[in-house]
């Protein structure tokens, strides 16, 4: 299928999952320098005029390979299977069996009746007893493991190290090393600033790394739709999301058939997948939070294990004397995690069963490796909240948590906000550091103001460029639908690039080093009118191209030299050309036109004889008419 | 016509000006409280549930005001002409003859044949000879004008000062007042912190003030079509503009007819009009920039001030020995305007005519009461020609000409970048106040990043926010469509509505008194499942409208009690009105949930009662399913 955002297609009864190159790329594997082995997929932009082609970051995995044979009934090759055995720390064992209720009984069929994956393992692997198989165990033990060699390769994009680096940005403390060594992955994962999420039953996933000091991550939440669709679109809802940019994936589904939907996701999915198992949870005591248990809770979580959920939102952190806390608030709970426990907590006045038994689920954890995404079920809501009581309650509580968690060796991200203005976005950041001993924070946004509903990716995309400048680790999206209704296919690609510029930002004012290439190559493409490479260079060349030709459709116009800004009569770029060639001519550096700390005045003397030269060969600003219109 | 964001009306053939209330609102008239009879309209949204209306600032001019009668064949009604002729100090003068050259010869007729608009003034006012009409003049002889008592009501949109204000923002030095008095107006302008652009021959604006301890205002560009459009539709560009949020609008016409569209324009508006009048002498001069000289470039100027352009965007920074210094960047020169420039410098090699002639720019100026807007010709086109020299030597001489100009009581603001990453946004602010005497700033952007070609109205309103946050008076709107191609209805709208919510977000982090009551009003509205009052509050009613019923069209679904997010069986809305009435009920505020210091332990035993109390009372979350789908 085309890849132009599209809402005719997205409104479409049959689509497949999304296949094909993006537009002006080719994928590459490149080999870990380790030499070890490890194929790390990257996509290369190849350019016009002899530029050197342009290595990004690629989160779209195999479906953008023309290489690669796509049957989301067999799923992904489970490529990193062969390095979770090889460790030899992992049984297989019988499946928990599935039971009626994990797809949901209550509630409208908003599944179209899915279907049981054809696939199903049905002997997930698990740690060996008294074994411990996450990576920040492997970390703190001195292993450095393939998936952290992938890692390493997939930051650097490639690249080496720059012989005229020259580092340029403000980093709020973080400490973004020249170039990435698996060294330097293996020990970020050992001080749990950095997580590489892993179940060892999702070994179709390409392994990726959460972390201050890496490339800042986004993350889309999809979830069944609110109208029967088939399995191939729920499948490709994670494809598409990927396919512009998301780092991970959180599957939010509620409903019926939240398993199955769930296992067609996972075993097609190059990317880590999240959820929240409360929500499954819920569903499986018809909604009514009271009557969760931890035993109910705990079957969740194994159920969501064995099929390879790489991350677990757990909202341990909101406890029973912080429910309070958020009445007086202007618009209370909001997390619907966080609401489900206070409704429990008041109901029973008890201390949350996800508290009193978090140790227990760490044990889970540490057997699959999943890691730790700890909720804030008490984030504002809206400005007026914002850095309030109860929210701050919370986060130390997580800090608490992080140390619990880590003591096994589990990893561990910390959930945030919400909304905050902008004044007080650096405060959270801040507080999050010290409180939670710099675990990855993840956050939602955050909104800076409350006031544009329609356009919240766009007043959370401001917070999240923030936020992410002062270190967190990965953004989740927010499309432009957030407190309205469900987004379609549009409003996800919307999202995620949105998201994407934002985490781009992030890494450019934090000075990473590879960061900066694909800015500066796109602009010279730009200033030289290589219209395809600008596309191609462009987080969205679809949409590029198309606003493009809405102005000056002509094929010929991708390669004139002008724009539609402008026109052909007149063009700045032009004159810049202009500007240089002189320059050039003189065989002098700009800074001989301005004597040493000196002024025009003392300048102008020696510009008579340029002035001279450039008269003679003066150009005039027109084009020839042939290469207008 | 409908006001809702359709493609299909842009599209269209012919389409009057938009008129009608903004949805859910309506025109209100304030009196100033001074009593003199000036009137200052808002905006009043009426809200459900017996909550207070909230009044909030309008730029859309009498066109939303159903009381109005538009023609614009007549043009608005000149209110302000009584104050100007009551201060004694203008004269009327036979026009400047309108001659051939003013509408262009040159190029393609993008007009598609702008008739004269019927009511041209023949006797423009001027200031009589020795006198100076600046309200920069006005302010520091200590007088307070009626535009300045208009700005002053304006700013406080009719709010009285809360009893219980609580100052909360970070305001980077500005001296933001609880209330805004005519008074600080007049201070701030005479200062030169604030302007008020406000042409003599525009007595259909009203006034409104472009300064640092004032709310943080936007601008739309327009500019005649590619394709050939009637005078309403160049008309309704600016009418559309200014009703989604334009405080001034910058026509930015080449080609034929602009002095005749420019003509209609400022007829028609009630925003502050501003120009680059080296855009129409170079059409003059047949596009070939070393062909102008200073009398075409004066004669453009008087031609534009007798029309009642109240700011001109002048060059005049872009000076010979700068020029250079843009050969070595990536982007070179990207400012049309500065490229001019450079043009004519590099070709004569003479200092420009600008700078040359910059006091006789400013005695036009005195004469008719137009603002600077000192031009950023140098401005960085790229992330990587970001705060480079080129930059900055403009800059200080920009600072330099801001004292000559104020020599003379003429009005001044300056323009800013352009392509910035965002750690170095804040060098820009803090060398702009140093450089030019806390003379208000105006930006573009600035763009964070430069790979999103097609959503750089996001790239730049990232930064747009951070910059108005750190003490930007105007921002400069981006579209979707910049770089790539002309804006169309659609992107005008969503490039206004994404520069209003940036610049509100700056507002609320600078800790602006008024700010934070609109946001608190919609989350209200929002936790209260006040549906209608949530669409009214927001800057875009009509898209959050239409966003909510791509999902629950049902009317119904505008009262009901949840939303499409999570449905009717669940609502972490409702839970927290829950443990709000719990809360509530136990008579005492959420700080007896939590002894003074203590812990949860301590707070336990006092809540065995209350937990007896909720079970006793305890709700399901089903709501009845009538009120569901």
């Amino acid at each position: 299928m085309a890849d132009i955002n599209s809402p005719l297609e997205s409104g479409g009864v049959e689509i497949g999952v999304t296949t094909g190159p993006i537009r002006g790329s080719r994928k590459v594997h490149v080999g870990a320098r380790t030499g070890s082995g490890v194929q790390v997929a990257m996509r290369e932009i190849d350019l016009e005029g002899g530029e050197p082609s342009v290595r990004v970051y690629d989160t779209s995995g195999p479906y953008t390979d023309p290489d690669v044979a796509i049957d989301i009934n067999a799923g992904l090759a489970p490529h990193r299977a062969d390095w979770i055995k090889a460790r030899g720390d992992v049984e297989d064992y019988e499946a928990r069996e599935v039971k009626p209720e994990d797809n949901g009984q209550l509630g409208p069929d908003r599944s179209g009746g899915v279907p049981t994956f054809p696939n199903v393992v049905k002997r997930p692997l698990r740690a060996k007893s008294g074994m411990n198989v996450t990576q920040m165990h492997y970390a703190r033990q001195g292993i450095i493991t393939p998936e952290m060699e992938y890692v390493a390769e997939r930051e650097n994009l490639g690249r080496e190290i720059a012989a005229d680096l020259v580092r340029d940005g403000q980093d709020w403390g973080a400490a973004i090393p020249d170039v990435i060594t698996p060294e330097f992955v293996r020990d970020e994962v050992a001080r749990g600033r950095a997580i590489i999420p892993s179940n060892i039953n999702h070994p179709e996933s390409e392994p990726m790394a959460i972390g201050r000091n890496f490339l800042v991550k986004i993350n889309a939440n999809i979830g069944n739709s609110a109208v029967a669709s088939d399995v191939a679109q729920e499948v490709d809802k994670m494809v598409w999301a990927t396919r512009w940019g998301a780092d991970t994936i959180m599957d939010l589904s509620t409903g019926r058939n939240i398993h199955d939907t769930r296992e067609w996701i996972i075993r097609n999915s190059a990317v880590p997948v999240g959820t929240v198992p409360i929500y499954q949870a819920l569903e499986k005591v018809g909604g009514i939070a009271e009557e969760l248990t931890w035993e109910i809770f705990r079957d969740t979580l194994i159920e969501q294990a064995e099929q390879g959920v790489d991350y677990f939102t757990i909202h341990a952190g909101v406890r029973l004397p912080y429910v309070p806390l958020a009445a007086k608030r202007v618009t209370g709970i909001v997390s619907r995690g966080g609401s489900i426990m206070a409704k429990w907590c008041l109901a029973h006045h008890k201390e949350s069963f996800l508290y009193e038994h978090f140790d227990e689920i760490t044990e889970i954890c540490a057997a699959y490796d999943i890691a730790y995404s700890l909720g804030d079920g008490l984030r504002p809501g809206s400005i007026a909240d914002a850095n309030d009581e109860a929210q701050f309650a919370e986060l130390y509580t997580l800090g608490e948590l992080t140390k619990r968690a880590w003591a096994q060796d589990v990893q561990v991200m910390i959930e945030g906000p919400g909304h905050v203005p902008m004044h007080k976005i650096k405060e959270n950041m801040d507080k999050q550091l010290e409180a939670c001993g710099e675990a990855p924070f993840y956050t939602l946004g955050p909104l800076v103001t409350d006031i544009a509903p329609g356009y919240d990716h766009i007043t959370s995309g401001i917070g999240a460029a923030q936020i992410g400048w002062y270190g967190t680790a990965m953004l989740c999206y927010v499309t432009p639908k957030e407190h309205l209704g469900l987004p379609d296919r549009d409003d996800v690609k919307v999202g995620v690039v949105t998201y994407k510029l934002a985490a781009h930002a992030a890494d450019l004012a934090k000075g990473h080093p590879a960061a900066k290439v694909r800015d500066d190559a796109l602009s010279k493409a730009r200033f030289e009118f290589r219209w395809r490479d600008q596309f191609n260079l462009s987080l969205d060349p679809d949409t590029a191209e198309q606003y493009h030709d809405q102005t000056l459709p002509a094929e010929g116009a991708k390669t004139a030299h002008f724009c539609s800004m402008c026109g052909p009569k007149f063009c700045s770029m032009k004159i810049s050309q202009e500007v240089r060639d002189f320059a050039a001519k003189q065989n002098a550096g700009p800074e001989s036109f301005l004597a040493a700390g000196g002024t025009a005045e003392e300048a102008e003397a020696g510009m008579e004889e340029m002035s001279r030269v450039y008269k003679e060969k003066g150009e005039r600003l027109y084009l020839p008419e042939d290469a207008a219109e």
